[in-house]
């Protein structure tokens, strides 16, 4: 299921488990995806990835939302099958509706396209542009 | 400037001229960027481009800002500097305030780890995420 | 099992088993992944990676170990899934641990967070980096 | 020289100057590098970002010169050119010779041509690579 | 078989058949590819998608073949597997034979090197490469 | 101009001598490009690397042209600046017109974007496109 094996609630050590029961309380749910107990063999980058997105993810100047569909989109640029899985779950969750989906999607593959078009054009940047 | 040079309005066929004045009009602006002036050599690619962005970038489900901000972040992600330069801006023009635009990057950060975490430790999907 | 099949030891032509033979004893293993299996079908690039490969892999500055974990940071970072099985297989025979495996990923995850961070934020090269 | 400007030292807060002392105490230098002064913009970021890089960049089951190696590969493979300079340049500090960067170059060229032989070919990954 | 199903030409709309339509008559098949069921759930999508594909793949001052073959050396580059299968499939029927395929793969492979030799050497670009 | 350096033909062993003089007598120019001047600090990087070159993108089932159309399509992709500059000087060298860049740059664009798509959607491989 992962190179090192997943790691379940029951199994854990405490420091590992104290994360997946701020993971579920923080989420309002009573499971941890693969992804946590994947990573928990490293208790140190659990934690700190943990905490990294604990912070990020909520809410500030950017509705958490929005913050899940950005994830998305990064993750459907960088062909991440399991982070497009999960976060397009998350952010179902969080309220994305189809439509939401479908446009954050078009936007995503357009701005994958003119990428290349200006790299490929070689154009350089307008001076009021550069800062 | 660009790999086939700019086109200036002043320059331009008739066809392209009428991209550009609607490129003006829509966005409420009296200039064109050097993305769409190196792309207009190729009068069809210039068109169905802008039809497109046009088409997208539009209010809809999903609000004008946060379309730029997803922009910004397939960008950011791609490492493409003038699309990052260019759209970074026009997000700004948009009402991205500085405090967005630092959560709109850490998030794209963190995105960008946790991609390779995942695909490092390969995880594999959980089954609620499967499609 | 590949777009033009695996061609095994069995059923190879003498220029391609000579490949099959040399890889085996190089490694001290008596079977051939299925990367070289596939790629067999253009003899001329089975020939020219596996010399390549040869050349580069072994001891040199770095210690084939060493080789091994960039291979690996390489392989996750564009997210290709048969790279990261082949090659963390590879690592670990050359005598990476859990541990060290945790912390490459980590150091991985990191690296690709601060790209598009430094990407985003549009940080000039610093004067003394300047080659 | 950065989107949102550069905060030096002398007119940074008191969170943000903190963390730049703890930067060039670490570092064993008088220096902080733009990355740095462009992310202070967003002070928990900074925070966030040192703290992670120094916790996992630190001596571990991985020699610090070989987490730096690792990190001038994922910058090389993104085309990130702020920081393969800048890790380029590290790596050099910590103890990297023009031979080990020769061949810490020619294994990140190699993997990234595999990758894409590998997807090319659409090669099936191994039973035994298989987690 | 996709996060939002797939939408068979028996159970479309009238907007989406035609498309479907559209694409059979124009490829001379009689079944719709996946991706196309799948993007149908945005027929604003689904048609300009569609349109586009249709406008730059056919014939022009590059032939049809040429132009299935640099589709499948962007797929291999980002490693999407959907892209890569239906594309490579896609080549073959527009006459591209195992040696054709061969080649295309072993120069992709060479390009994804030497990019990364490029940028690892921090090489600067020729003035007569100027544009 | 590099990170080593560059190393001109004046200067240059006769192992890397003899390596420019078979570039130049190949390519029947009478200058080397900065990549390879800068590569040349490693030997045996400069002559593999160039006897690959070499042998892939002579003729063959592809034309050259088309072969460096495709090292175009890639570099884009990856936004490789120094990789897209030289090739595409070197893909107008090999008879490459406005028009066949104008149509190359599009379907690199389309199948970025279509990339995308296919990832975002999660679609499945149709059974038919399986190998």
């Amino acid at each position: 299921m992962a190179t090192l094996g997943l790691i379940e609630h029951k199994d854990a050590s405490p420091e590992v488990r104290a994360v997946y029961d701020d993971i579920m309380a923080t989420r309002q749910t009573d499971r941890v995806n693969n992804f946590w107990k994947a990573i928990a063999h490293d208790p140190a980058t659990l934690r700190r990835t943990w905490e990294s997105v604990k912070q990020i993810m909520g809410a500030g100047a950017l509705d958490p939302l929005i913050k899940e569909m950005i994830y998305v989109a990064v993750s459907v640029t960088n062909q991440c099958a399991y982070c497009i899985a999960s976060h397009t779950a998350a952010a179902r969750k969080a309220g994305m509706t189809d439509s939401m989906l479908a446009e954050l999607l078009a936007v995503v593959g357009m701005a994958n396209q003119t990428n290349r078009l200006a790299s490929g054009y070689q154009v350089e940047i307008d001076e009021q542009f550069k800062t």
